[in-house]
């Protein structure tokens, strides 16, 4: 079944993928002009090419940076691409200064899972294993995993769901492919630096200004 | 012999040094009316004080921030003080910035001398010694700590002259200790963090950004 493919849906496909008109009509044609299923074609399109690009280097980017009303927390991140070309462009800025907010509100401690220490996680399953109860530990090849899931959204910054989207659903890690595909380049998370006044120092009253970024953002 | 001092040269010496005006009229009449000297006295007195306040905790403050143009380069330093009043001034936030600035073009590694590893001192010291003429290596002693207060600069944060003084002879150690007496509080610098894009990446072309931001604050 072949159905037509009008401009307005080629229009409103590259609006919200921001892909190319070729690429657009093509995924229109394999959707039979559905739009949602075309961004699903264009996603998958997308993550293969992504694939491809996996031994390039990313050594250009640009450093977003944020910073908390009060200057009481700041925050760097090295948000990296293979061209000088890209690095300007607005949207790359946009995305690494939003990383940036995020990890001042989520608080972070590693890039990626590959960056938390080996020692720590297997601690990790360790004390997950045995706050099991004795009839779950039969299962506890499944249980794991999803237990494990949930100390990676607490400290692995690619992990964690993106403190801007509403839904919940898209991790930082999504917000970095999407910003890859619409650029065809490799997009890399490289580091990041998160300073909090005095985090460390024995205080009086020993406040968080964690909750206070993430509630004045959530506002 | 005792000089009159009147209000102008008090006013003088305020508006100078920040200091109180009771010690402004103590100084000057310990300096017989020398506005220079009596700065002199207003430095020395203010160190001793200073000293005092060694046990003190600096646990309050502020994270300064310097973004190079392009975002290239950017830099977070912490800057401590003991209240939040003081953290919250002008002139603290001022300082906070400038030492950012001077991160970005001056590209220390440590904030201060112990904080250099004990191995990597101990190597530039043999270091220093090999390079000596056979004839020099009997003086060595005398010759090494000038070696060193090179290499400090080199390195050091606090021992490197601070890059908006046009003198030369003002160290970031100086404008600190300066910023202390004024506020009457124990300042630190705590850390900082310096990203440079793309350093420690094999790129193609291999350019550093410390020249270009040196250059551009220079300019």
């Amino acid at each position: 079944m072949s159905s037509a493919i009008s401009a307005a849906m080629v229009k409103e496909l590259r609006t919200k993928t921001g892909a190319g008109m070729m690429d657009c009509k093509a995924a229109l044609k394999e959707s039979n002009g559905d739009v949602s299923a075309a961004i699903e074609v264009l996603r998958k399109k997308g993550l293969k090419d992504l694939g491809k690009r996996a031994g390039k280097v990313a050594a250009e980017g640009t450093i977003g940076s944020y910073t908390h009303a009060g200057n009481q927390v700041a925050v760097l991140v090295e948000l990296n691409c293979e061209t000088d070309f890209v690095a300007r462009g607005d949207e790359f800025r946009e995305v690494a200064s939003q990383v940036a907010l995020h990890v001042a509100a989520m608080n972070p401690k590693y890039v990626s899972i590959e960056d938390i220490p080996t020692e720590l996680l297997k601690k990790e399953e360790e004390i997950i294993i045995e706050s099991l109860a004795e009839a779950q530990r039969a299962k506890a090849d499944k249980i794991v995993p999803g237990k494990l899931r949930k100390f990676y959204e607490e400290c692995v910054l690619l992990e964690q769901p993106f403190v801007k989207d509403d839904s919940g659903k898209k991790t930082v890690k999504d917000l970095i492919e999407e910003l890859s595909m619409k650029s065809g380049e490799k997009v890399t998370v490289r580091r990041f630096m998160r300073f909090e006044v005095g985090e460390g120092i024995e205080k009086a009253d020993g406040q968080s200004f964690a909750d206070e970024v993430a509630a004045t953002i959530a506002g």
